[in-house]
């Protein structure tokens, strides 16, 4: 092990980090971004609520895209994160994770927390609205809150895309903005959601209607991310960013998809399901 | 919209959920795990250095699987959350996240930020460690920390598996358990992963050296997890897991793969790999 870099770590490091550590391919990059990135990158936040006037003079300043995330106890963890990734790579993208207040959110299995940075009633408009799913708990939760049910209808009203990952099409539903419409939710959920909505379930990865993309479970959310990349930008840009995650899906079994698994495999899925969750 | 269940919300709320909202395979599940699920769910976590001690006479007492996630400033939320996500299904599983001390610790964006539990002073033992990638200066940062490369030597000795996502390996290598080995890591951080260690590269979703596995960028540590939940269960499980994430990957384009990528996309890749790290 040459352990070389050990001894020239603080004050250079992030200089000696891009022109090595990522290779040839960042150094290019970086030189040609060079002057974009120093305007582009804010030294604090801004708020998802406010405007940003652009203060440079240059020709291609990049508008902000506002991505607004509701999290709920209970939320899926994946469901946010993996459009997170991508959808925070956009040019401009300003990603906001939204709660009924400021204050820690646990996933389903109480495995991680994640800070919600606003509450709901701090955001009046966003570009992008993201609905994940969770847990029973959660999901009947944010379906039967009045004043989340009443956000989610306003902010849709300007949004350019509203969209969801797994059951948060259910609390899309919830809400009207689903009716009459063709959509997807996690496999477990379908039934429900076709009973007791005026919608039309789709077996799809994702489902585009209108201005609403609902995804199917859980990673499902990524596949749709990619395309909302390429609908807010073009579709080098989303390539890009799925290079940039190296999002080339090799998993190691074909079990994912629910219209060919048998009623064995579902009831063990549902049973780790609810095993961990631990609320 | 029939909005039926606004009506009857909180007290019968959970029953009702899942009777309905997650359709005939989870009420099934139910009835088949509502023993297992009373013994297995603690009402507060236990913590990852404190063997938990079975209380039950049960014959088929599922043993804790500690499963520790080291978390850094800089870090690329899908490298974490991905795995995190698969892992924390598996029977048993208590997945922890760690960092230099309990804290709120954000990723490169800056778009999400994640509660630390644990200080890595206060965690002696794991089954699965696994180390994220992240920006340079998180990576490097985590590289030439003694303290934190004595600590994943230490954990390293007794997992049962030590594993990486995307730049995590280069945070592996530094502590020289690489040595000798084969490894993935992302694209961009091969060469630097080659040159300065004496690793040998694979342009594979993941590695398995000894019970070590790295997983490529970002994304391929959902693969790897998978893989993993099998080795650690059985295929059977980790299938199940795949299906309860409704992990059948359908990106819309196909352009994750490094080793196909022409030079255009590698460098529009790390320009806005850069451009989205705000720290």
């Amino acid at each position: 092990m040459t352990n070389d870099h050990a001894t020239n770590a603080h004050p250079a490091q992030s200089t000696f980090a891009r022109r090595t550590l990522f290779g040839a391919t960042a150094a290019a990059a970086l030189t040609a971004t060079t002057v974009g990135r120093a305007q582009a990158t804010p030294s604090t936040r801004t708020t998802p609520h406010t405007r940003t006037t652009p203060t440079t003079s240059t020709t291609r300043a990049t508008p902000t895209l506002r991505i607004g995330v509701y999290l709920y106890d209970g939320f899926s963890l994946l469901d946010p994160t993996g459009p997170t990734e991508v959808l925070s790579r956009l040019p401009g993208a300003e990603v906001t994770m939204i709660a009924d207040r400021r204050r820690p959110i646990s996933t389903d299995t109480l495995a991680t927390t994640v800070l919600a940075d606003r509450a709901f009633t701090e955001v009046d408009h966003l570009d992008v609205l993201l609905i994940p799913g969770g847990d029973e708990r959660g999901t009947i939760g944010a379906m039967t809150d009045p004043a989340l049910q009443n956000w989610i209808r306003a902010i849709h009203r300007r949004t350019r895309w509203t969209t969801s990952v797994c059951t948060g099409s259910v609390i899309l539903a919830a809400t009207g903005i689903l009716d009459g419409r063709e959509a997807t939710t996690h496999w477990s959920a379908a039934e429900y959601l076709e009973t007791h909505y005026d919608v039309t379930y789709l077996p799809r990865r994702y489902v585009e209607s209108g201005r609403i993309i609902t995804a199917a479970g859980v990673s499902a959310g990524i596949d749709m991310a990619l395309y909302l990349a390429a609908r807010l930008t073009d579709e080098h840009t989303a390539r890009a960013i799925q290079l940039g995650i190296e999002y080339d899906p090799q998993p190691p079994f074909d079990a994912g998809d629910a219209t060919k698994a048998d009623a064995a495999l579902k009831a063990r899925a549902a049973e780790l399901i609810l095993a961990s969750q631990k609320r």
